[in-house]
């Protein structure tokens, strides 16, 4: 027997449902210009938790999961469309309107027309398809596929944080009642992400991410991802990589939050490669973005070396998996 | 309280949810080409019931419906994705197999390309997101708005055929079950409808269609739709209306057969309007196609008359909503 992941992973690798194995499926717009599209359908009580997060909140989570997508694509989104799918008892609430307040103040944020969508009716369990269209340079979509032996591995912001506010959650902490601006801020990473927009457009257009991921499944299982499309292996040091500080109110082991900054998924910062003969440009944008140099590409294909007190360990994909 | 129907439509109305007001967004691809979009949420229980139909017309269908809104536009389909979420007790069987044998078969009839989708769990209901683009010249999508006073008004195909085939369902009877022709022409049109795909693209490309909409929720309400946009009326004549004559396995009464016609959903044929100065050129093309003159646009702003009988009736929408 399959396991759920293994099964869902066979479907859409079987039926081309990957996005063509990337983030977005990329088609011709017109001579100059790529569409780059991605769709992401999203189902209470397996995706998020009515009583875990608000309407706001889930709204703009709807979105921003397929705009971190784009972003993942060094692309630009321009439009966008939302399905949703609601029961008779939450239309008698505010729910609806809440929700698309959330959904729309983060598209007027990022500039995204909303184009279209549908409605309908469900038994019990709210669910939507969220749709996002965006633009490249043709032929300069940034693919998974991209990494070459030698290039620089950064992610962007800091990881682990999606993943603690999770763990939050389940221990019955909530957004509203929690005092602590550490907690505050976990559980905001985790029910209110925001996607790297401008910095996935500012690494496409500028051309200087050779591959790059969206860390929806944890660093672990997305590198791996990575790793695979580009037939490389990878090597990470764990004294690079940044852990989210506010992980600090949980535990002093470093281990245990270095485990939320690997195998933490959600938390939709960028996973991206470098050509090392573009270290020194790239110096200066770590000063200016939240950029981090975590380790290189390597000849081990689809082996991923983790560096942790001077010992070398093979770092297995442990990512949490959202579906 | 609103009525299902009254909230849906406002919701749709006020998060222009509703494509535009149209069946499909249109928005600029290149400086040829327009891009039409839409996006239609299938909900099991709701819109398909499991144990009156089969995985592969069910998979058939997701794609149908969306095909019917872009020939709605006059656009050539080109390309689909789809997202589906599907409860645990479903992936054990070859259910998700055949639901894309069904999906794939349609796509490739009208040469459309499955660029990705989505696939997730969810608790216990069947759902999908059907979405797909379709391209038309610049300018030439066919509107819902564009019908003026004087234009003729034509239906494709026979109309009543879905209503009469979901009647079938709701007295159990089914699809591999039934033994008379006309019940299973009847169940064929409910369960597997097939998009006016050429018929659309067709119209649209020879700039014949005035204003287009699909009929998925009944002659009555569709037509209302297509006056309420045009800011005109319509007026139509029972006697010419091509009423499916499947319907005759149920029933003598004239009547009865005009109310599966008239307010019967999902038969996802085209409901169109013609410039009157083309009738001639149109003529030929009614013995070519199955196109049928039912009536005219008239100048009573959004009220539809029904000649029957000699008499004139007020026609109300009383479409079936099939959310």
């Amino acid at each position: 027997m399959k396991s759920e992941f293994e099964f869902i992973e066979s479907i859409r690798h079987r039926y081309s449902l990957s996005k063509t194995g990337d983030d977005c499926a990329v088609l011709p717009k017109d001579s100059k210009t790529d569409l780059v599209m991605t769709t992401d359908l999203l189902v209470e009580d397996v995706d998020f938790r009515l009583d875990w997060t608000t309407p706001e909140f889930l709204g703009h989570k709807a979105l921003a999961v397929s705009l971190s997508d784009v972003a993942a694509m060094g692309a630009k989104p321009v439009w966008a469309m939302l399905s949703i799918g609601i029961p008779k008892i939450i239309w008698k609430t505010d729910f609806v309107e809440k929700f698309y307040d959330g959904y729309f103040r983060l598209a007027e944020k990022f500039n995204v027309e909303i184009v279209g969508g549908d409605i309908s009716k469900t038994p019990d369990k709210i669910v939507f398809d969220s749709i996002v269209a965006g633009e490249t340079i043709k032929g300069k979509a940034v693919l998974r596929s991209g990494a070459k032996v030698g290039d620089l591995i950064f992610v962007t912001g800091s990881l682990g944080g999606a993943a603690g506010g999770l763990k939050l959650l389940e221990e019955d902490f909530r957004y509203d009642f929690s005092k602590k601006i550490w907690r505050k801020k976990l559980l905001l990473k985790q029910l209110q992400p925001l996607p790297k927009t401008y910095d996935g457009q500012f690494l496409g257009e500028n051309n200087l991410a050779t591959s790059m991921i969206d860390l929806s499944d944890g660093l672990s299982s997305d590198l791996a991802h990575l790793c695979r499309a580009s037939k490389v292996g990878a090597e990470i040091f764990a004294d690079k990589i940044p852990i989210n500080k506010n992980l600090s109110g949980f535990t002093k082991s470093f281990d245990e939050k270095l485990n939320y900054a690997l195998n933490g998924g959600e938390d939709f910062e960028l996973l991206f490669t470098v050509n090392p003969k573009n270290k020194f440009q790239f110096e200066n944008e770590l000063k200016n973005r939240n950029f981090t140099h975590i380790g290189e590409m390597t000849t081990n294909a689809e082996i991923i070396e983790l560096t942790l007190d001077e010992k070398r360990l093979i770092l297995e994909p442990k990512g949490f998996r959202h579906f």
